[in-house]
Parts: structure tokens; sequence; C-alpha cells
């Protein structure tokens, strides 16, 4: 097998780029030293190869089934999960009081990153758990805590997000769902969830159900939504199951990829007594949400570049051992093949896939990194600086490698040809899983409207200004190596671009108005990324230049990240300009068609 | 359930684009008429409907199964493809005096894109029939033929493309298959075949496979290989079955799509005595493949261009009928949602798949009707000139559409979002149905260096001059509509773009080598397709400006085309300059990766 997540690349990224280890010098992780990171990540690989990979094929051709009472799984996927609770891994960012690890969000990213290319759909299960539990902890009340947050963090309780509904999708303030407060200070919840993900299962002892709704005479749209902890099983004070709560499955929904991970349809309060719990105060359910919906997002985008980078090692582990014709120059049809990694098309595939995964996987690393800086900024300008840019960079770290992680897959498949085509090589299956990525959790063109409608614009910009300046920093050491001249120049030229085409929209949003102005926000999204994964790929140049200077004994691995920001940079950095060309302009082409001319 | 192809838009094209009436002009076609013509296209649509389209996701769902004995298919596939050989249209394309239509191959070709879009996996053993039945009719003998093909025609016996081999791939001059002569005149071949398409199934009396095979002492190299009939079953002169030949099912192979169709390793000659007819002369099987090519590589753009087209009617139906958000300028959250296709960006994904798939089906029916040309050209020079503009299109008719289809089918999963990710919508089995074809009859890369190394050069680039004088005069015919003149300039400027580029990688061949000019081959063919296939939107734009003028009745169905010429023109080909930036300047960034940096 090929490595789930190239090893030396997650060094590479932790310390060389990203600086992990000066974490250490915080308080919180004061304790942790990179020997105990690097432990972290070894674990996690052996856990994932060992216990989560090789039902990886099992779990998506035997995908749940319902039977109108329970739900039944491979067995596979429980054992896989009591290893992975076992190893502190779903309480890993949590404090040491509650049985955590305090393991910063980077190191945490990184291990997630090799189980989700192991097996994107039996670690979704404690992902969404400990979604839910960030929730919990962040919001409810310190009852609520003690009964449903122990559970949880070791794995005997898993959580679901339930927010949308059928007819709703993306438009959260439309959902229907009711609460009605009873005379014990709990609610009735009544409503029907659907594509909720881990929504029944057969593995934990209960779910606890995060559930947005309504409270009954609460405002109309998004203001009028309260989130409510709604539990499988009731339990008592002891936390022992005490009924069964009236949340039913109404079905299962059967996908193309993520097969091992249920999506269901939820009927709560169908015989008027599900029993909910508020969270935090009445009418507050969405905001919590959002101050939540960062990392879940970042979660999505890291998910993708992970199977994405599955694919890739896969396809460069083919291009390797196996011949193929032979290259333009050789007429003499009784020398023996070239390997398919001579070729130039294949480089070309093999290179763009380096690029988008790579490069998709520092961007995640670097939100997740500032989610450490800050849980422990020590200033509040401070945290309202990093804040706002984590603010910007969510829809970028959302929307890009849910894009470009699928695209990988794509040429993965492309370079092992028919055999790619078969269920007999992973690709395929990470082709069909990613697809999920640019739907869930916001799809794209919602992340699109969300940056040019609304984050760019955050706080006086304080967001953008941060990155300009961190871009700048980035700049100023890449113009200390020579060889990065070249590269300099065209980032140079998209850089002033960006910038000069961001201050006309913000001025368009005024004169214009949305409807125009956001019309190709998809567009804005997509060179806007491309501007920040360039801006990336330098920094690892200038960190590979560096380290090159010093006689890293490295060497090669070190000229091929050079080389991918030289890919990266000349070919694909450059497509912004046309891109720019139609956004400057307000185009109107898509906003004017016609449904009647379709 | 939404159209499978858009009726209309097949009438415009065939008719006021193709000018296909035109083609009863000739002796060949002398009987028909449009109605001739409408009636088979009218009739393929309700058998489609009919007796296709209900079993697609049942196929799938239910692939073929291998029990070591037989391969079972669901029942639903011989009942449709009963009816689709008593509608006479295996033979359609055939002489009346084989029992043939003698239909236009572009009006054939209309009616295979919504079989094709009903149900690409049924559809595929006729087609993979009348493309064996082509070759047999055009170099076989006598014998041969008057045994082989009557059957064939009528669809009783099915036939095969037994090309590839383990570990050869695109590499067709490696292939070990063996056949020696026999005493008798036959062969016997021996040898095994991998991922043949239709190698076996329980729908036909017999299987017809023609297969490549070297004969013992034959030259290395393509020029060495001899085309061999093979049948599932040898048969006396009567056409009656006489004995089960020596070839032998090894194993289905199980793929992510296209489940419908067997992919199957065959076996030749395990007991020593499998029967071969060579077909033609020996050492010329790969010539007389290749001279059928073209036909197979269009058919294989025309399949992806109708899958794509599929997903997309089926994305524009949701968009219309789904309620969802509001546009950015309302905040009213109490006003009714908007419909999914009043959102822009909801808009530029339908726009995108209108311009990808009724381009993609323009550019096949084009290269269909110069098949029409071909055939029944009356001077060897018109015969040249169209084989050669033929030959030059072919590889961008396969790669076109087989890159542009899937695209399509992305885009429409994304519009119905959660929904179009589960297997309750045909979307999903739509892109992975789709995600064969940039893969089997030569990967799109291979197509890219038949282009750019020999089709742009062939016959002192005939086939060149031939495409540039037509685009000319689609130019000068836009020049008379005022209104179409933005579109002129940009368009003006990518031609004369390719036009430059094209002669300098000329040159670069001569003076820099194949490696090194052919490095970037896959770029060249996407910037030549977006030529090709902006001016064949540049000429339905062109059409409807005329039609409008006329006051046709189909004014809101014009101006969709015109919006979709716009939209292709704005936004898509002005991708080229960067490709041709590269292009120019032989980017070495590709070839110049290293293995050990990756």
């Amino acid at each position: 097998m090929a490595q789930l997540i190239d090893r030396q690349d997650l060094s590479f990224l932790l310390y060389d780029v990203l600086d992990v280890s000066d974490l250490c010098q915080r308080p919180r992780f004061a304790e942790h030293t990179r020997e105990v990171f690097d432990a972290v990540i070894d674990s996690s690989i052996k856990l994932a190869e060992r216990y989560f990979a090789p039902h990886n094929a099992k779990a998506d051709e035997h995908e749940p089934s319902f039977d109108g009472q329970r739900v039944t799984m491979i067995p596979e996927v429980k054992e896989a999960l009591t290893h992975y609770a076992q190893a502190g891994l779903i309480a890993a960012r949590y404090d040491v009081e509650l049985g955590g690890m305090q393991l910063p969000t980077v190191v945490h990213s990184a291990s997630q990153a090799v189980f989700t290319a192991a097996n994107p759909s039996t670690v979704a299960y404690p992902f969404l758990t400990g979604a839910a539990a960030n929730l919990i902890q962040a919001f409810a009340s310190e009852e609520l805590k003690a009964r449903f947050l122990p559970p949880m963090l070791d794995g005997r309780f898993f959580g679901t997000m339930a927010l949308t509904e059928p007819g709703v999708g993306s438009s959260l303030g439309d959902l229907r769902t009711a609460a009605e407060p009873a005379a014990d200070g709990t609610y009735r919840v009544k409503g029907q969830k659907m594509f909720i993900s881990g929504g029944d299962q057969d593995i934990s002892e209960n779910i606890v159900h995060l559930v947005l709704a309504r409270i009954k005479g609460a405002p109309i749209g998004v203001k009028g939504i309260s989130l409510f902890l709604v539990p499988k099983f009731l339990i008592d004070t002891h936390g022992q199951s005490v009924r069964r709560n009236d949340v039913a499955l109404a079905g299962l929904l059967h996908k193309m990829g993520y097969r091992g991970t249920t999506s269901t349809v939820l009927n709560f309060g169908e015989r008027d007594d599900c029993v909910g719990y508020l969270i935090g105060e009445a009418h507050q359910g969405l905001s919590y949400m959002f101050k939540m919906m960062n990392e879940a997002r970042i979660g999505v985008g890291l998910g993708a570049a992970a199977i994405g980078y599955r694919g890739y090692l896969e396809s460069l582990a083919y291009a390797r051992e196996r011949p193929q014709g032979r290259l333009p120059s050789n007429r003499d049809a009784s020398s023996p093949p070239a390997m398919l990694i001579e070729h130039a098309d294949i480089r070309r595939m093999l290179l763009a896939q380096k690029a988008f995964v790579e490069g998709g996987l520092h961007l995640c690393l670097y939100a997740a990194r500032l989610i450490d800086e800050l849980d422990t900024a020590t200033t509040p300008e401070e945290r309202a600086m990093l804040g706002n840019l984590l603010d910007l960079l969510t829809p970028v770290v959302k929307a890009w490698p849910s894009h470009y992680g699928p695209k990988a897959n794509d040429l993965a498949i492309q370079i092992l040809g028919g055999a790619g085509y078969t269920r007999d090589y992973p690709v395929e299956q990470c082709y069909r899983d990613n697809r999920l990525n640019p739907i869930h959790e916001g799809a794209n063109g919602i992340q699109a409207l969300d940056l040019l409608g609304r984050k760019l614009w955050q706080n006086r910009s304080q967001g953008l200004q941060t990155l300009m300046q961190r871009i700048q920093a980035t700049v100023s050491a890449a113009r200390q190596q020579a060889e990065l001249a070249p590269l300099l120049d065209e980032f140079d030229k998209a850089l002033t671009l960006t910038q000069q085409l961001t201050a006309q929209l913000g001025q368009a949003l005024t004169t214009q108005g949305p409807d125009r102005t956001l019309a190709n926000a998809a567009l804005y999204l997509d060179l806007f990324g491309k501007l920040v994964v360039a801006w990336l790929w330098l920094q690892q140049a200038v960190v590979a230049g560096r380290l090159l200077a010093q006689n890293d004994p490295r060497q090669a691995f070190l000229r091929g990240k050079q080389h991918a920001a030289r890919y990266f940079i000349r070919w694909e950095l450059p497509k912004i300009h046309h891109q720019a060309a139609l956004l400057s302009q307000l185009d109107a082409t898509c906003l004017d068609m016609q449904d009647e001319w379709f």
C-alpha cells in the first residue's frame, strides 16, 4: 500500500513551515514537545493503517442497512472506533481535566488528515461527535455538560448536527422544526431533519443530536432559531439510560460515496414526546452554530485535501511501477517500455495533484494553527486580529480543497486509466467520496457569497489587512532568494491585481448593489483561493530554499517542493487574470440569462 | 422525468445548423426526407424512454454477475435490445440490400445520443456490435461477411473489440496475443485480453470478438499486428452453432460506472484450440483498426456529450421547481423563497452545462455529417479534403466532450446539492458513467499526442487548412450581424493566437524535437478544442440571429442559443491565452519534474 499522507511532508509542514513546536511556549501546550506531537502522528498512522484503511472499500461495498427497526453496519467500523477512542483521539484537544490531551488543533488536524485519507466514512463519526461536543462545551449549561460531555469524549455517545430539513437546504432561516416549552423546563421538539450524517448507527450506546428548531412565537428567519440537545436515549443524572426518546429513523439515504457514514432522515416528536434541552439562550442557536462553523468548515477542507492526497500517492505509486509506451522521440519498438512516470503528461497530472493536495493540506493546517493561536491569545487585540483573519480564510479553507481535492482524484483515475476506473484500486472511491465535500457544510456557492458579500469587509476589513501583511512578509523573505525571482514577478502581478479588484468590488457593492456585484462570487472565491494557495506555495518554496542552502539532507524532497511551487505559480495562478477581467467588468452574462431561454 | 436530450435542440442542430436535409440530394440518401429522419428520432426517443431509461439505475445497482460458469444480467437489458434491433437500429446505416435503412450517420448519431442519455451501459452492446460489424464489412472476406454480418446486423450476434491486454494499455505495439496458422487456413489464437466491454453477456446467441494478435514471426511493434475474427461459438456455413470455441471468461471487472456493460478479462486458447479467422491481410490489423477508429472515437465523444446533456436537463428541471433562499438584495425573511434558477450562481452552472453539452453534441454531429459527406463524396479531391478534416478533428471530438461532459455532470450534482449526491436522482450515475469516457478508445493524453504530434501536419496540413477556411466562412457570416461584434473581437483574437501558436509549434517539432514540443500536448488539445467549439457556438449564434430576424417562433430558444454562445466566448474561450503563453514558451515545468522529487 502507498502511504496515506507523506510522513515527510507532514513533518515539513508542521515544523519547518508552520513552526508548530513554537506553540509549546504557550502555557496551554507547555507540557508538549515535538516528540509528543510526532508520537501522536505516528500512532495515528499505525491505527489508520491497521484498523481504518483495511475496511474502507468494504464499508463502501456493504453500506449500512436499515430493516425498519435497526441499522446494521459492518463490525470493523465499531472496532476501529473503539481503538480510536482508546487512543484518546476524540478528546485529544480537550483539557487534561476533562480527560483530554490538550493537544494543539494543528496537530490533531494532521492526525485527522491521516485517518480521513485511510477511511473518511468511518472517521466521520468521531469528527461529528467532536463538533457536537465543542458546541456543548462552549454554550451548554454546566449540568448538560456534566451529563453529556464525558460519555461523548470517551466514545460511548456519538454526536450529530441536525440542521437541514427537507426543502430547506442552505437556507436555514426557513427551517420549520418546532420546540415547545414543557413544565419541567425542557422542550418538546417536533419536525423532520434530513441529510443528518451519523443520525443513526449501531456503534455507540447513545446519540446526542444537536437540533436547530424554532421555539413557538420566535421571530421569523435566522433570528428565531434555537439550539437543542436531543438524545436518542434519555439518561438520568448518573448517565444511565432511562428510556428511548421520541426520535425515529425515517430512513437512510443512499449516497454515491461516503457510504459507510449513514445519512439519515430523522423524525423528532412523531408521538409528541421528543424531549429536548435548550443549549444556551433562546433564539441564539444559529449564532452558536456559526461560532463553531469555522472549525467544521476547516474540517471539511482538511478531509477533501486528505482524500485528494490519498489518490495522489496511489497514482504516484502506480506511475512508478507500471511500464507503458515509449517517449515520443523513441521510435524503437523493440526497446523496453518507459515507466508511466517518465511521460511528461503523467508528470503534469502528478504535479498538479501534488500542488493541489499539499497546498490544500498546508492551507488547512495553517487555519488550524490560527485556531490554536486564537485559543491561546493573550490580548483582545490579538484575539480580534486572529479571529478576523480566520473568519476571512474560512470560506477559502472550506471551498478550495473541496474543489481541487476532487480534481486531484480525477487526475489520479486518469493516470491509472482503465484500472483506475475499476473498484480494484482505491482511486475511484476517493473520487466518489470526495464529491461530497463541495456540497456539505455550506455548498461552495454559499462560501463564495460569504467571502465576497461579508468576510472581506467584516470589521473594516481587518482580516484582509492582516492577510496582506502576512503575504508581504512572505514576499520579503522570497526576495532574499534569487532563484525565486521569476515566481515573485508572477505572484506580484497577481497580488496587485487582487488588491485592485477587491477594492473595486467593495465599491461596487455600494454603488451597484449586491445582486450584480455578487453574481460572479464563485469566480472571486476561486481567484482569491488561488492567490492564497500561491502565497502558501511561495512560503513552502522559501523554506525549502533556505533548508537546501543549509545542506538539509532532504534534498530531493525539498527540490520537489520548489518545483511544485513553480508549477502552481506558473500554471495555475495566472488563470486569475481572465477571472479578474470578468469580475472587474461586473460581467452579467450569468445574471442576464433568463429561465425561458434554457 | 426531464427530457433525455432537448428535442428542439436536436431539430435546430440537425436542420437549421447542419442542414442535414441537404444530404437527401445525394443518391445514397435520395429515398429519405426530413420526415423520415424525424420519425427515426421520435421513435428513438419513445423506445429510449420506454425500454432504456427505466432500467438505467437498476442495471447499475444490479450489475452483471459471473458464477464461474455464466454471466447473469437483469432481463430488462435483453428486452430493450430486442426492441432496439427490431426497430432496425443496429443496421440503420447499412445498405438496404443488407437489411439496413441507409440512414445518414448524422441522423443515426442523433438517435444514439438519445439512447446513451437514457442508458449508456445498455446501448453500449449494439454500439460495440456496430463498430465490429463496420470492420468486418470493410475488410473481411466475402465468406466471413456472409456468415457473420447478417446475424450481427439483426441483433442475434453481438460484437466486441478485443485490443487491450494486461500491462499493455494504450501501447498496442507491445501486445503479446499470438496467432498460429492451422492447416485449414484458420488460425489458433492464444493470449489474454483485458477491459473487453461486452466480452461476455447473457443477451445474444453468439459473440464475435475482433482480436488483435501477432502471427508468429511477425515484425515487432505496431507493424506486426493482425486482426482476427474469433467467435464465442463456431458456426457452420448455415449459421448454426457447431461448438463452443476456446474463449473463456476469466472474470468480470467491477467498475465505478457503466456497470451494466460487462467489462471482461478473456482467455483465448487456454486449451490451444481457439479458432480465429484472419481479417484482410496479415500485419494490417492496426491499420484496419485505425480506419474505423474515427467512428469509434466520435462515438465516445457523442456518448460523453449525451450523458452530460442528460445531467444538464435533470438539473435544469430541479432548479426550476425547487425553492431555495433569497436573492442577496432581499433582506425580508418573511418573503417567499426564490426558485433555485433565480440565483446567478445556479444560472452560471446551468449556462456552463448548456454550453458544454450543446456545444459537444454539435461537435459530434458535425463530425458525423463529415462521415456522410466522405461516404458519398464524388471526387478523390473531395474525399481527401474531407478525410483530412475528419482525421484532424477526431482527437478533439473524442476528447473535448469526454472532458467537458463529466464537468457538466459535476455541475449538475452541485445544483441538486445533497440530493444530487444521493442515488435517488440520476445525476450521480451520470457522473460515474461519464468518467469512463476520457479513458477508453485512447486516453485523452493519447488524443493530445495524436493531434499535436500527427494530425495537424498530416498531408501537408490539409485538414487544418480546410478547418481554417470553414472557420473563416463562419466569421464572415457573423460579420453580417452587428450584435455579434463583441464576440467576434474575442474570437478573432483567439483565432490569430491559435494560428500563430500552431505554426510555432510545428517549427519547434523540427528544431526542438518531439519530447520537448509534445510535453504540453494536453494543453494544446484543450486550447484547440476550445477554439473549435467556440467556432461552432459562433455558428449556432449566426443561425439563431438569422432566424430571429425572420421572426422564427422559437424566440426564447434562439435567444438562449445566442446567450450560450456569449457565455462560451466570454467565459471559456479566453482561458486559451494563458495556455498559449505556456505552450509558446515550450514550458518545461512538467517535463523537468524528476521522479525522486515527488
